[in-house]
């Protein structure tokens, strides 16, 4: 079947010369995969920082041709998306630095020793790859959690091969991203395989149950999670689903933070909930403002910028429609409507932004669902003492968010920092979840339904998803991986248990 | 309803004091131990430390009592049962270890900073602990993986309340075990719910389903491992289970190893496949030896160890039964008989361990099957180029071993090499696979059906199973966690991508 594109900014959906994946199509690619395995474990950990390195300069070689095909297919604008191709250009070459640096290898060498058991035999362990994984693209990040996203750059880093299955928001984007990466492959005459996309919802679920496939990495909905654990649940073998999963990441403004800068609170939060069109799983879905005057200021300057605001483009109809139920069901469960602009109905797949209020008894399951998209539902609160038993019963997130002022109780914020700590991956303070750094220490991952299990899919230490731990007992000196042998220093590694930094690093 | 316990040596079932757990004593043990995660908070690290060093002491203050009344729940002998003891105290040792190390934490520091994309927040990720955990005890390690096992030594250091579900195989032990390390706990003062047991079946699936159990971790079989799976399925938000599952651990002799040391290849093998009445999960269930006169002889003198061989005690009914008609099924699959000792049958459990033989040609997956108890198939193959292609059709296990001598090529070594990385988690070289040794770069895990995921249960990493990262971005110094602080040194971070080691250890 042919694969076509719609632009969301007019609605209008056009053909491609992409066809959808067959069963077949996905076989043939999945053994390509499979056999590419070697090539990429061959280059070793330099050559694949080269690899990668290269991947970020062709991503950033076709700039303008990717940004125009994405801002058609998403309609995400221009200046969003050459940021995101920037941030897919920077996790690549992240990884780079992971990969040279070594540590993710976990290296570890135990001589042998007597022991109170007996002679213990010398063991050494390091991460090996897991073969070839299956990611999902978004629909949201056609760069940074697509084709070339944070997912496959730290698959290939891993020395994974990597197949994508394309979110059919962008399918042309999904190519364009494809062929850049394996120009980069083809430069450094590497195989077929390295990195695919396939096209298609049947294609994925076939991916995932190739016998090849070792893991598969999802951003997307609880459904889409669900689908692909069900096609995995069919294998004999079961494989681990790494799935993001959205999230209603809860900020409280304390009273007097509201008081003493509510005005810059309002700009904050009115940009990180419109952002992108508010299309960020980060996107801050539920504020906790106090009832009271400091507030009620912070309330009006936001409806001021709500109805200031202009219609904004989501993805596409699926995510439009989504959007329309939702603020409508929230409206049912008790939300008082603050702001929504009047706008071109008629402009494709755009909407207005959607500023609603509920006071904290009124607060229920129904209102604290995740709506995607330019909304956020502000909770007022007559007393911090209350917050600890609302934030209860919001569902755990990615992140939540707390700020406070000088003259606020710092034992009420102890108290927001262990509830958002045992039901989230990320504290912020004085500031805002999105916008996710991409370092070595960022966490981007949470209790579900944030996230299916305890990793992160930003972040240096997301390449842990795709390895495995190997030993070697009494190995002889010639077999072993040269991570591990006695010489090599290169690297952070245990050795008798003593943690030893890597000296006289590689370049 | 009653508990009971059975002697394996004569068969006889006695009554005990116990009940078994019922769906409401569960959630109150769960609710305890809910309760009981901020006590194991507060003691810090160090304070955690201690207690697992006060276990391991306590475990050892009570040798005679638990290793006699395991030997009448098991039949395992008190050589093996003293050794066990000694390794499960050895296990909250090493623990009290690596939480001194706090090189488990994962802990790093990115400091604000300019990027590509703008400022960067300040962002610190650590490991923090999932929360109470579930852990089934095993049948043949009633210390070591059992109530007092690994699973709740790294449970309890990562700082997780432990609630374990005993095998009916040893009830009594499961309850001395749990009195021993329940002292441990009061004697710091803690409360109840820091380690509990339960006892039955169905305790064992309501425990998965307790809202408060955040993972669960087996040591067992393919199909309690699915009947847990099942009940955890059944949860609105999943937890992860953290399977072993058993393994067949393929063992390959080269032709002049065979040759050149084949008496003590044949000592070797015996003692590693009969060891603890062949129920370890690292039994040597395969041996491939030579079709030539170094392998005749080989065999010949395991032929000779076999036939000379007692009876073996087994756990339980359950597990004689599946042994009998395990071996029966292997030699209904062309399996030849070459050894198997006549024994008085009606001493309880008793079984006779058993050597059987098969030419390469008829390796099928009828024989390739796990039989748990003092079973080998010895394979005979011609030539060393078949073994790659043979090797493949063995399910994965979490070991492989490798006997070679000077004489044998180097490139069969190697490639062989490459079979079990693959397909294992532990490559052995001239050794057995049996002896797990208990240290920082061990690794006790394969590709499925040895393991369900890509954790370890043996060694200082097992503690990531029950950890999930968390950030703190732009955190005040005083909301920090100690081990997060710029000025701590004490452990292991990684600070703006470089590794620094521990300085000024504590103690």
């Amino acid at each position: 079947m042919k694969v076509t594109t719609t632009d969301p900014r007019d609605g209008r959906q056009h053909p491609t010369d992409l066809t959808e994946t067959d069963e077949a199509g996905v076989a043939t690619i999945a053994g390509q995969a499979f056999r590419a395995a070697q090539w990429l474990s061959d280059l070793g950990r330099t050559g694949r920082a080269q690899l990668l390195d290269a991947v970020a300069g062709s991503l950033e070689s076709r700039r303008a041709d990717l940004v125009a095909t994405a801002e058609a297919e998403t309609g995400l604008g221009q200046a969003r998306l050459d940021s995101e191709l920037t941030r897919a250009a920077i996790q690549f070459r992240m990884f780079a630095a992971v990969l040279r640096d070594g540590g993710y290898l976990e290296a570890a060498i135990d001589h042998a020793a007597d022991t109170p058991l007996g002679p213990g035999p010398d063991v050494r362990r390091m991460l090996v790859p897991l073969g070839p994984v299956a990611v999902f693209g978004a629909s949201n990040f056609p760069f940074a959690f697509s084709v070339a996203g944070g997912d496959t750059a730290s698959a290939l880093a891993a020395g994974c091969p990597t197949v994508v299955k394309a979110h059919p928001s962008h399918p042309l984007t999904s190519r364009a991203s494809a062929d850049a990466v394996e120009s980069a492959v083809r430069d450094l005459d590497g195989p077929d395989g390295v990195l695919a996309a396939v096209y298609g919802e049947q294609a994925g679920r076939s991916l995932v149950r190739q016998p090849t496939i070792r893991a598969a990495a999802l951003t997307g909905s609880i459904g889409a999670a669900r689908a692909i654990q069900a096609a995995i649940d069919e294998r004999a073998d079961p494989i681990p689903l790494y799935a993001e999963l959205g999230s209603v990441n809860p900020i409280v403004v304390l009273p007097d933070a509201a008081a003493s800068r509510g005005d810059q609170i309002a700009d904050g939060l009115f940009a990180s909930f419109t952002a992108s069109g508010g299309q960020l799983c980060t996107k801050p879905g539920l504020a906790f403002l106090p009832a009271d005057p400091g507030g009620d200021r912070l309330v009006d300057a936001l409806r001021g910028k709500v109805a200031a605001a202009g219609g904004m483009v989501l993805l596409n109809q699926r995510i439009r429609d989504a959007y329309e139920s939702g603020a409508n069901a929230l409206e049912k469960a008790g939300a008082r409507l603050v702001a929504q602009p009047r706008i071109d109905a008629d402009a494709g797949f755009t909407v207005a932004p959607t500023l609603l209020e509920v006071d904290l008894p009124g607060l229920t399951t129904e209102i604290t669902d995740e709506c995607f998209g330019p909304l956020m539902v502000v909770v007022r609160y007559r007393d911090v003492t209350e917050l600890d038993a609302a934030l209860a019963t919001v569902p755990p997130s990615l992140t939540g968010s707390i700020h406070s002022g000088p003259e606020d109780d710092t034992v009420a914020v102890r108290r927001l920092v262990d509830v958002f700590a045992a039901r989230s991956g990320r504290i912020v303070f004085d500031g805002y979840p999105t916008g996710v750094r991409v370092s070595w220490a960022q966490h981007h991952g949470g209790p579900w339904p944030s996230t299916n299990a305890v990793h992160t899919s930003v972040g240096a230490t997301s390449i842990r998803r795709f390895l495995r731990p190997l030993a070697w007992q009494n190995a002889p000196e010639w077999m072993l991986p040269a991570e591990l042998r006695d010489e090599y220093t290169a690297i952070p590694r245990r050795v008798d248990g003593r943690w030893l930094p890597g000296i006289d690093r590689q370049p």
